[in-house]
């Protein structure tokens, strides 16, 4: 019987839409499920990305013996550009998603030296002491899969993101079956997507969508633009399914969904007849209800397509009245704002706007409520991690569990860097690891500390003032008044007098001269003078820096 | 006949939760409805308010007969205190809205100054050329009114906040058979609600709420802990009243929650039998399924009492195992992802969560599609502008309005400042008033200009550097090497050699001196070295600001 100890650690995973990454240890060998990147939120100023954090990973870097991607989206695998750079394990994943993961490796230069290898689902991995199988499950982009990964301890079950579909799209519905007799045999421990475990019933199938792309096509008087993810591979089939019907052709809109367009119509993942997908050059002249355009913009990003059509901004779309946009995706938790605001400007220029209030154009991926727990009765897991999602999503699932009959003890509420030790009477968290996020910023990949965004939290609140005092070095004494410049504080006209003022106390308050120059002790009371000051004109709290010069 | 001309204005409305207010205008007369705050989108940075621009009222300030108000909430109310310190005119409301007003207006010292008078629904208001009539409407606060306002070219109605639920919980219904008589007799121009305007079918009865609190304190094996906005004085019933039928005793947390109950128990909005409402210190000992817990804080704003109990920062109560906590609220759009966490840390903390995903705890105040239908079809009005809501809310109420027979070309939507007018023949868009944001933050009103947003915007994105040169008078030379300071740009400690690198950069290039101490070129060329060495080495572009000291 095996001695060892399985640790289950995510590194990443929390959040709507998190940086996901589960390290799952045995002895000697590492594997990596995942390696996402989160979008920063609104506090992260300036920030860029967020990744996880892989110290943990690099202190144990002889063990990781590879890294499997479950599917394509970037919360799944944003982060390989950079973790590979620091650890260039091989990674395991199915064809689609190498096609993508490819595209992303190739901006980053990173292609040629990555190890990326292939797996159908059904095919087996062998890592250390971990046998890893890839099942089918249904999600939101073909090409989806779970993991069986067989362990000296017993079977543990990796959902990935899925939902039950029985009339997917594209690919296949989620292996209940497979999983159903692995449930027989016996299951360790069962990880698995609790995204919507808020949701009661069922999530429904993609074929809804289907049904109100058709109305929408049929009932446009010109021309329709659908927005959606450009990962949504199985949406722009439906797309160009539907066009097919209505007697319309495509046109895909922005570099990045034409080059995903190209490749899964390579790989065989999209499928249209000869002559629907068409050049946008060749749109001109065209009678407006044989237009459909496909762009991205799906979550009012600045730089999309759809926002650029949205503000007039578009070099070659513009929206023309009797236009009809359909977004065809949810707003990512954050995002609502951005959407809603596309969404006015496009209706001030004259668009009819379809979107999640008014017709059912998008459903998500993740499975419901019923949905989850078919999946723990199948399996019939001895212990139960809920991965993916917020803290509530994770409370949620847990009541889920113990719904349907898992003991209260043997369910795990995990939170990053939190350690899941079991050994083969029991399991318990023991211990935590380093899983700070990482800020990527511009080049820097973690150059960006909490006191570089601190100050940019502050710098937005208020603003600053910089106060130059210039001290003569032999006397002690200010020459002049203090030079104050200021941004972001006040209007710096309407405030002169205020300004200059401040600029006086501060003089006044050095009259006698500055022994030996102390630098600390002016600079703590000029900020003191300061603050206060202008708390008290405006209750306002710049970021004050002083700074010395002497002559 | 009158010869005159009838101008509406919206000088504030667009918006979900909009700075509501509307001017109109006939000759030598204006009455404005409603004065609201909208609270600060993300990108107005350190912004605490935006409330609309009175320059067009104070412009023709002696024409202003009048405010009326038509309920209590804020974004209907909340810019009152600054605008009758510019714009001192009497104040018409109910009696309620009266209550909430007078409690706003103390905090800002200006109750004695302010001329507020009562009205209640049914009551007459003459202004110049104008007379008012209020009339009950339904909305998630009572005593809401709706306006009927009598002008020598007609009436027009104007809706307020409305919704029709034939059972509220308190106040009136909305009065629809004064309505239709009106209608019957004409109504010139309809002016109504559009927020809910995309949502289909009929906002459910207030009751559906009382329900789900009824199960919630029937369920809970602890303690109850109600969160809503402490103007919705209907919920405030409806939790008492449950509380009562559970034999569970009431305790309101937070100074503002407090003051608004107490004013609405001493005017006869709320009732509550003896014993029910208990002082937070005689919580101490009572058996936990007693106790209910109300406050604010639905909308994950940081210093609220909900998000202090979250954050485990709030001196009288803390989470127990056991409790649950009912989110009677929706998050206002922007609010979403801090309404969010605080479910987050509630879960953590061990509470069960409820909140709209799981029941529905909330119903919201405004009409959807059915109702506004209704509305028109019994004014029958002759010209239909759409008010309150975002642009897309204004369109889609333009299409019902459409659907029910208002010709087209007799459905304005405005934006703010654009001015409707109408004569006795004709009605047409002509014009358009100042109607820009002011910017409310710390002690000024309108002191915040879009120079000082932008950068703002600007020094959050990338942070900043200052660059001081000291400068030689006599020899145009500079004296040693630049100084630099920077704040939420890089880590100065990981980057303090590109740092000073780039003030040699800057020392270079002016080796040779600076004739005249032109300080427009220092400054400039400064800027483009730095701009472009910190771009090439980081991708970022923090806000340079060079200075100059000359000794």
């Amino acid at each position: 019987m095996a001695k060892g100890k399985l640790r289950i650690i995510p590194l990443g995973g929390l959040g709507e839409i998190g940086k996901n990454m589960m390290c799952i240890e045995y002895d000697n060998d590492i594997i990596v499920v995942d390696a996402g990147l989160m979008f920063p939120e609104e506090e992260m100023m300036g920030v860029d990305l967020v990744i996880p954090d892989i110290s943990y990973l690099k202190e144990k870097r002889e063990k990781v013996r590879c890294i499997i991607i479950t599917h394509g989206h970037e919360d799944h695998t944003g982060a390989l550009p950079y973790i590979l750079a620091e650890l260039n394990v091989p990674v395991y994943c199915t064809r689609l998603t190498h096609g993508l993961i490819s595209i992303k490796l190739k901006e980053h230069k990173l292609l040629s030296s990555a190890n990326l290898r292939i797996v159908e689902p059904g095919g087996k991995i062998k890592a250390g002491r971990f046998q890893i199988e890839l099942f089918s499950v249904c999600h939101s982009i073909p090409d989806s899969a779970g993991l069986i990964i067989h362990t000296p301890l017993g079977a543990l079950v990796h959902s990935g993101d899925f939902k039950l579909d029985y009339t997917p799209v594209t690919g296949c519905p989620t292996d209940i079956s497979k999983l159903a007799r692995l449930g027989a045999e016996g299951v360790l421990l069962l990880m698995s997507d609790s995204t919507y475990a808020e949701v009661p019933g069922y999530t429904p199938s993609e074929q809804v969508v289907g049904e109100s792309l058709d109305r929408i096509m049929d009932e446009a008087p010109g021309r329709v633009i659908i927005t959606t993810f450009s990962s949504l591979v199985s949406r722009i089939q439906q797309v160009i399914d539907s066009a097919v019907r209505h007697n319309r052709c495509v046109f895909v809109v922005g570099r990045n969904m034409n080059e995903i367009v190209r490749m899964a119509l390579e790989l065989g993942y999209l499928k249209a007849p000869k002559g629907v997908l068409a050049k946008l050059e060749e749109m001109r002249g065209m009678p407006h209800d044989r237009i459909v355009l496909i762009t991205t913009g799906s979550q009012g990003e600045p730089t999309s397509a759809l926002v650029r059509i949205a503000n007039k901004d578009h070099k070659q779309v513009h929206i023309i009245p009797g236009d009809t946009v359909a977004i065809s995706a949810s707003p990512i938790p954050g995002n609502e704002a951005l959407v809603a605001r596309t969404i006015d400007n496009l209706f001030r220029q004259g668009a009819n706007v379809i979107y999640s209030s008014i017709m059912r154009v998008h459903v998500h991926g993740h499975g419901a409520q019923e949905e989850l727990k078919l999946l723990m009765n199948v399996t019939r897991p001895k212990y139960f991690v809920p991965v993916h999602g917020e803290y509530r999503h994770l409370s949620m699932h847990g009541q889920l569990a113990e719904n349907v009959g898992i003991p209260r003890q043997n369910i795990f509420l995990l939170e990053d860097g939190d350690v899941l030790e079991i050994d083969r009477n029991s399991a318990r968290v023991n211990g935590h690891v380093q899983s700070s996020n990482v800020y990527v910023d511009g080049l820097s990949v973690g150059g960006i500390d909490n006191v570089v965004l601190r100050d940019r939290q502050m710098l937005a609140r208020d603003g600053m003032v910089v106060v130059i005092l210039t001290v003569n070095r032999q006397t002690g004494k200010l020459v002049g008044r203090p030079d104050i410049v200021s941004r972001g504080f006040v209007d710096t006209a309407e405030y002169k007098d205020m300004l200059d003022e401040s600029c006086d106390l501060v003089a006044e308050s050095f009259t006698k001269g500055i022994a030996h120059a102390d630098w600390n002790f002016v600079s703590n009371k000029t900020r003191d003078i300061l603050n206060k000051y202008y708390y008290e004109q405006t209750k306002r709290r710049p970021m004050i820096l002083p700074f010395m010069v002497t002559v």
